[in-house]
């Protein structure tokens, strides 16, 4: 984090932002900082003798194992652990007296300093901050509030996390959906997209929406040479960049290639190319420590670091100390340290590219023979994007003439979803995954309901239910295709 | 939490609120309940054995003496505890496995619950929901954007906390200043706000943002009487009412009252005689738990509940597994219970209450005699308000004609301000706590720039702050007002 950032983006700020006002009380302290020993009556804050908490201790796994995962997953009550401790009246680095104060949108400068150096270690990004967040969710909508006018057009893969790209609607931003490939977003669409953008659309996009490791729903994950691409693009073409990036700890060999192999090389971050801080990068725990952590960080220039705090503030003020607690002392001497952390996720790694191998490997017996289906092979996340041969199917038609689409294919992944259903299996149809947009703007040579013939299938869950749900799977897609 | 409100009060939704949709996976999720053992393959959540953690635990105060806030303020290390746990492998009412997934905005269950039964206890609200928020900020708003259009009209005592008023300014909400006085906001000034309404400038005000207890800064609180009045006028101007109130559980006696007496009976408040729904309550942990708990809740009725949970869903998600589990827990048969927390609080107010008079006393000793300022007496909360007698400055004028003022009040509490601070004290003025408004909409014959001769004072500090912070304040009086 050396070097400046010398590119002015203020121009991307919402009218928001730049209405937001700091907190008045702030300048009263800052103007009170001009003594030491003052006194103060001016804050109402509860004194810390009357938190009726004197500790905190969080019991995690340990990392003697060589294999610390599988280790933790397989012994059960005797799985080997240590413990994380806050307290009032021993000593630890975030004491309870400290934890629990108010304190502002950045957060607690020992948790800011831990997220630093994670974010140091994995990105080394040039001259970002780190600005604590409540998690994914959270980032990601607090990134469209900081940029985003009514009006405004955003970028994004045409199939993406739609409960995501949904918040952004009644703000009033619009998406442009970007078609994509099996390696995720295509650098000469987004090229294409920015050069022909006709004005009478509206305003040109200002803001590129990505998951750049195991996208949601379709598992692609950018190579770096697409990323060196797309980050061209942005400066060319003046665009933010969101880097959404919950699965960039589990990146996988391919299956041929991972049998006793090391986990592989991290692929670079958007941020870690982004000498001009047009990238804010959210990070989770969510994957790889528990959803409910509800705690992440955002790796940003100072410029949208400060606008993000002055955001927090005015929302939902500074994360809560429990969270900053374990995470602190999570990557610190007395935890797992940085390096700890790092066994750990490549350890995690490895669980989940089995679980994926096994997944493949299943679904080749279980669906392969049918030639009714073809899974894709995800170098990252959780998901397989499993595409259904739809044109096989004895009803399908060309040229239906039915809003929009081309082909019935919407209408026989309903009936198959159904059949699955009844089978007692639930997927997630692709449908779900499609950016909400304007019709008049659906590509009408090539429109988006022609390309619903997908299944996001995870291999996040129990083998059990792998091997349960891939042979129902199989039957209810042989069942199907066999009707007239 | 019986009978049910009739009142259609959909009308005061924002855009935003009609706008947003509900994550469309939620609509599968639904598809998938009607058969029983389904085998999933849909979601994407890390599987609970993956999760790093065994176990929690949380060291608490023991609620065994009579006083326990005296005893736990006075014991140290050696005050006794108990131990709330969260685990893995044992039972509890949120194991870990549980409590870490991913939930809807709505929160867990178990912690609806505890906060429900917490709100049935305080409130037996008519018809009413608990929604679990991110501490009071989040809640109040999120209340902002479910009611606020850009160019909408809000009502609000004039001095008010304004951290949080500023926050709706950028969303385009306009403050209505109300005038208030020592028993806070007056139902006549209401009524003729809303009575005189001229719409040339802009909508009438739909929405009353007041803090009923405590109100930060001039720590009013309002009578049954002034409550019921606010009441029926909301109902008569069709306004929703935001009651925030952090402050509920420090209610006080009068000073000479209080001298070993029960604790006060808590006023009842405007959720509890809410017939309509026309009330979103907002409650707060951080002043009788700790800050960083950053866990609180709103009680409204189900139908702005359902749609604050499609907002949470839509932003921040639900609210981190480590306060569901602190709060489920404490307020559960293996913590406090309810009938314990309430103890606690009981126990709490008396300690501030403490402080309150013992602030009251040294002000009358260390500033009463000098004649230049005045302390109110607050009912409830940490703050005492104190009007400084500026128009024995030697140096005050009226109709200086400067800004809208009609009077050098403002420039006069600058420089009282100042004089504090060199003499090593730090105050709030009242300026910081001034309604963000229109100037073309002050009061041209009464501005509010002529009431800023006020100073919010804490008692939640030391007893030491207060001793040294109201010499200080005697001394810098007495020198300031001697000035030629």
């Amino acid at each position: 984090m050396s070097s400046s950032s010398t590119v002015d983006l203020s121009h991307h700020l919402s009218n928001e932002a730049k209405l937001r006002l700091p907190n008045p009380m702030k300048e009263i302290w800052r103007l009170a900082r001009r003594k030491p020993n003052m006194v103060s009556l001016a804050n109402g804050d509860p004194h810390s003798s009357l938190y009726p908490i004197k500790g905190l201790q969080f019991e995690v796994a340990s990392l003697e194992e060589e294999d610390p995962v599988a280790a933790w997953r397989t012994a059960g009550p005797s799985a080997p652990s240590q413990i994380l401790k806050s307290s009032r009246d021993d000593p630890c680095i975030l004491p309870v007296q400290t934890a629990f104060q108010y304190t502002t949108g950045a957060g607690l400068v020992e948790a800011q300093q831990a997220l630093t150096e994670l974010a140091n270690f994995y990105h080394n990004p040039p001259d970002h901050v780190v600005t604590l967040t409540l998690g994914n969710g959270d980032a990601v909508t607090k990134c469209f509030r900081l940029l985003g006018n009514p009006g405004d057009h955003f970028l994004a893969d045409e199939f993406t996390f739609s409960a995501l790209a949904n918040a952004a609607v009644p703000q009033g931003i619009r998406w442009v959906p970007l078609k994509i490939d099996e390696g995720g977003l295509i650098p000469e669409e987004l090229e294409r997209t920015m050069a022909d953008w006709n004005e009478e659309r509206g305003p040109r996009p200002h803001v590129l929406y990505t998951v750049p490791c195991g996208q949601n729903p379709p598992g692609s994950t950018l190579t770096v040479e697409r990323r060196k691409k797309i980050y061209e693009l942005a400066q060319r073409f003046d665009l933010v960049i969101i880097e959404d990036d919950p699965y960039y700890f589990l990146q996988y060999t391919s299956p041929a290639s991972s049998d006793g192999a090391e986990a592989r090389a991290l692929s670079p971050s958007f941020v870690s190319i982004d000498v001009d801080g047009r990238v804010l990068r959210v990070d989770s725990f969510s994957k790889i420590i528990a959803p409910g952590m509800r705690l992440g960080w955002i790796t940003s220039s100072a410029f949208f670091h400060a606008h993000l705090v002055t955001y927090t503030d005015s929302a939902t003020q500074h994360p809560h100390a429990f969270g900053q607690i374990f995470i602190t002392e999570l990557l610190g001497p007395a935890g797992w340290s940085v390096k700890g952390f790092d066994k750990w996720v490549r350890s995690l790694r490895n669980e989940y590219q089995r679980r994926r191998d096994l997944f493949l490997s299943l679904f080749e017996k279980e669906v392969g023979p049918t030639g009714l289906a073809r899974a894709g092979t995800p170098e990252a996340g959780m998901f397989v994007w499993a595409r259904i041969n739809v044109e096989r199917h004895p009803r399908f038609r060309r040229d239906t003439g039915a809003a929009g689409a081309r082909t019935n294919c919407r209408q026989l992944m309903v009936e198959l979803f159904e059949k699955c259903l009844d089978g007692g299996l639930v997927v997630m149809p692709a449908s779900v995954f499609a950016l909400t947009l304007d019709p008049k703007y659906n590509d009408a040579e090539n429109p988006i309901e022609d390309r619903f013939n997908y299944f996001r299938l995870t291999f996040a869950g129990t083998e059990e239910a792998m091997r349960e749900g891939l042979a129902i799977l199989g039957l209810s897609l042989r069942e199907f295709f066999e009707q007239k």
